[in-house]
């Protein structure tokens, strides 16, 4: 597809007008969310563990396991508190 | 906002289920982008390029320009083609 043409030309802004109203519609998302966390923080909840939450969640629960050890172990090899 | 009774608990739950649903609904719009520009670059159009252009569309007038002047004095500064 040439853009030099008027219908290239139609078609690249077709393109280019999607993604920025998807893109604008992700930066409203975007938004929402850091409200949230401004709500959750003006109650008393921790941000920035909350988002360790969220990752967690989102993980495997093989894969955690092997990591929460790991870290365990490692914290205890350098003499870093451990719970 | 104690995390340690039912109530916090469960706030703090209501809170991580909103933000998760609102990252869903963020990756599935940054999906939708992908597949536009993989359909844009199937049709001949260069996604690198794309994203400069909403980049440039996104910027202020005065700003751009003074960019691109900017751009083109410095390219011809260092012997780099300048168009």
């Amino acid at each position: 597809m040439s853009v030099t043409g008027q219908t290239g030309a139609d078609q690249l802004r077709q393109y280019i007008e999607r993604i920025e109203r998807l893109e604008e519609e992700k930066r409203g998302l975007m938004a929402d969310i850091r409200d949230i966390y401004a709500e959750a923080k003006a109650t008393g909840f921790e941000p920035k563990i909350m988002r360790q939450i969220i990752k967690i969640r989102g993980m495997d629960k093989d894969i955690l396991a092997e990591e929460d050890m790991l870290l365990t172990t490692y914290r205890d090899a350098l003499g870093l508190p451990t719970e």
